[in-house]
């Protein structure tokens, strides 16, 4: 098959473009069609359930890549634990089982036997693992247990959206006792600056570290810490929560051990997750009106290789790609698209709809010059260099996408955080350019509710080393004793 | 804590061995005891259900990633389907349902509200997956779709054991659309051949590769091919299948792709496994009377290094131990086990039972003398070097040791295989000597019926290179087609 012999793209290349809704026309629907037309997620006949596809899935595994290194540098080690719970397990922690027994699927049958008692799909595995540990935990020596599975949960949900509510989804949740309450906020607050270093290194995604509200607190923590991130359209999300569980479940699972001094103690527990929603967070924070764009670490492709092929050159060109390509493989992911049924342009759209960070394009001409030309994703920008010169400027290249990426978002997060001390200005500002408002606040949970009745803002979180800026609560004018940001969230 | 000086175990260093019973005593019981001694799970609330303890974990990680990239580097690419199906989904292959129903967990709630149409746990995903490719697969340009899963499947079992046979397991499938019948044939084969290759490489487990016979086959396929491993009780295991699925789920589901000759076609499809029964398998092959024993490739822990501490001498030998720690563990997985509250006779004896292939011993005398001391967990032998020679020794020492490992494993199954061409032999060499039998065999379902009513022996495989020794099946004397491995098995 003939194909163009230039570096433009020209109308007869389906431009897969145009057929994702423009974020300032409809974000949602921008979302949607980002997602279906790169082929990450797809849904099933069951309401709900959706399958992560290959292009999604492959972001996950360098979350799990990247996030799990961190967890076992820090001593904690992977396991496996049952995915169906008993209903008398979950009803022990009363405000546990609350939180989630609107969201949970029923076993009711096993094989041809009718249960005697009804088992639960894993919504959170608090319940199972502290039934376990009661067993494991017995003396000062077996602590802490430092312990976190990568799994599948469910949550019936109403309302799901990709990637962000889904009814069932992957995630990791962490699970530790330890012998102190000084020792398990240690860890609760280790794990959640993993998170946001995480985030902000690996992600190019900026988040805000703090305590959550009585009110949005994880059902039956003692404390619940989250990192908040800034999305394109202004709102908030949740991108991973960690809980100080205190003896809460301890005190009911009977999760005692023989201290030194031979004393018999409850433990201290924390637990902590990150989920697939991130996937969620990486589209909505980076992604443009050309669909995805990938921060390099995250990428599972950060260089695709487009040869523009004529009939003439065809050989050449591709023998040169082949070198190019398996000589870029020792040190970066490297994708050589040497399809021949699609043409160079068609190509072009397609990688940069699917977010891949740098494009190589090697033509005839190219090679009697002995260059290639670069293409940046994030910005468009094009750069000719000579090939060998390539392999030095490359990883220099990922570098600098990765920091712009990052200074953008951040960029765009100070945009859009506004400090406020005016109850009806809050209101408008929530109606009208969205984004973090950080306000002073008396603690109630009375003033926290009637911000959600009149806006749809929460808590999202109450950072750590933020004295209140007035000394009154926005709401209801009293001594306010915290600052906290407020922002609608998905 | 005084500790004692030497490198002598003594009777004050708890012998966690004489609590596992030894395998000539009872065999199963060694086996529970080994995986309840050594942590590596532990029975769940739920009958069938477990948890896989950090230590069972490891060795599932280790599997998955030694896996995993061989999948990678043939193409294939990881994705995530939804753990739930409808019941009508699964109904569409008549066989496929017929041999999964007696297995399902069936969820008939979500939420507050009573399903209209009842879910099943995914006893494994051709149905749900078939589903999706219906609506992905178009065009020859889409095919080959080369897609695998690591995830958690539930099949209602009567009778468990830990990692052979659990309610819940975990494990990879794979499940591959192609144009054409040889291209699924070539890749059901060569996923086999990965099977066979990974267990003789990685596990120092030999297996034999063979088509699975009709009567064992799996529900809605085409052909099965197995991998066949002995354990040291003589009982065989199934330690992987690849089926060829011909178009039996392509024409229930309407899996069809316009060829290139503009022909409406259904695709040819396969799908393979393997699950976390290959710990099983590993415990079974290697293990001892002392527990566990690891090859090298798979253990979490390669070597262990034990200090001998006196008051004296401590603080020198703690200090020349974490050196030597970080220095080996540039290359190796090292785990130095500095603990005071045991003795290093105690540790001797654990980490012998959790099978870490090499221990390295160092005391003040062996400091003065410039060298430390190596023990082999697989032959117990020792070996005295100086510290300067172990960088260059312990790479050495372990491929030895895994080596060393498969080619016993291999003498085992050799002299456990035995060829026989009379019934009455037969039976008795199944009752009495257990092992491999290998036989020819008519072809005839209700042969291989007899063999199992009469020994418990099924038909392993049929291996692909040999041709019947006899003119006659063993078991009704009429023409034999082919050569059977039969066993009794897992």
């Amino acid at each position: 098959m003939e194909q163009k012999a230039g570096h433009e793209k020209t109308a007869q290349d389906k431009d897969f473009v145009k057929e994702i809704t423009p974020k300032a026309v409809d974000y949602s629907q921008w979302y949607i069609d980002v997602i279906l037309k790169t082929k990450m997620m797809d849904y099933s006949p069951v309401k709900g359930f959706m399958a992560i596809r290959p292009a999604g899935f492959a972001i996950w595994e360098k979350i799990q890549e990247l996030m799990d290194r961190r967890f076992k540098e820090t001593g904690h080690q992977n396991a496996y634990f049952p995915l169906l719970i008993p209903q008398s397990l979950l009803q022990k922690e009363a405000e546990h089982v609350e939180g989630f027994a609107p969201e949970l699927a029923w076993v009711t049958k096993g094989g041809s036997e009718i249960l005697a008692e009804p088992l639960l799909i894993r919504p959170t595995s608090e319940a199972i693992i502290c039934d376990f540990y009661s067993r494991w935990v017995q003396s000062w020596r077996d602590l802490p247990i430092l312990i976190n599975q990568w799994c599948n949960v469910v949550r019936w949900e109403k309302s799901t959206k990709p990637f962000l509510r889904t009814s069932e989804f992957l995630w990791q949740e962490g699970h530790t006792c330890h012998r102190t309450e000084e020792e398990a906020e240690a860890e609760t607050l280790q794990i959640l600056e993993i998170y946001r270093e995480f985030l902000e290194t690996e992600m190019a995604i900026p988040a805000i570290a703090g305590r959550k509200s009585e009110r949005e607190k994880f059902a039956g923590a003692l404390r619940t810490y989250s990192v908040e991130a800034l999305m394109s359209d202004g709102k908030a999300l949740q991108a991973g929560t960690s809980h100080n569980l205190g003896q809460h479940f301890a005190k009911v699972f009977d999760i005692t051990f023989l201290d030194q001094d031979d004393q018999l103690k409850h433990v201290w527990q924390t637990s902590w997750g990150v989920s697939t929603r991130l996937i969620g967070a990486l589209i909505m924070v980076h992604g443009d009106d050309r669909g995805l764009v990938l921060p390099p670490r995250m990428a599972p492709i950060q260089v695709v290789i487009v040869p523009i092929l004529t009939k003439k050159d065809r050989d050449r060109v591709l023998e040169a790609v082949s070198e190019l390509s398996a000589k870029l493989k020792e040190d970066l992911r490297i994708k050589l698209d040497d399809r021949e049924e699609y043409s160079p342009g068609w190509k072009f759209n397609e990688w940069e709809m699917r977010g891949i960070p740098v494009r190589i394009e090697v033509g005839p001409r190219d090679l009697d010059k002995n260059q290639v030309i670069l293409v940046r994703r994030d910005t468009g920008e094009k750069e000719v260099i000579l090939r060998g010169e390539l392999s030095a400027r490359l990883p220099q290249l990922l570098e600098q996408i990765q920091s712009d990426m990052l200074k953008r978002a951040l960029e765009f997060r100070e945009a859009n955080t506004r400090c406020c001390s005016d109850y009806e200005e809050f209101k408008k500002i929530v109606e009208e350019e969205r984004g973090f408002v950080i306000v002073s606040w008396c603690g109630d949970a009375a003033c926290e509710e009637k911000v959600k009745n009149d806006t749809k803002a929460t808590i999202r979180c109450i950072p750590f080393d933020k004295k209140p800026e007035s000394d009154q609560c926005i709401v209801c004018g009293q001594k306010a004793v915290a600052t906290a940001y407020f922002a609608r969230a998905y």
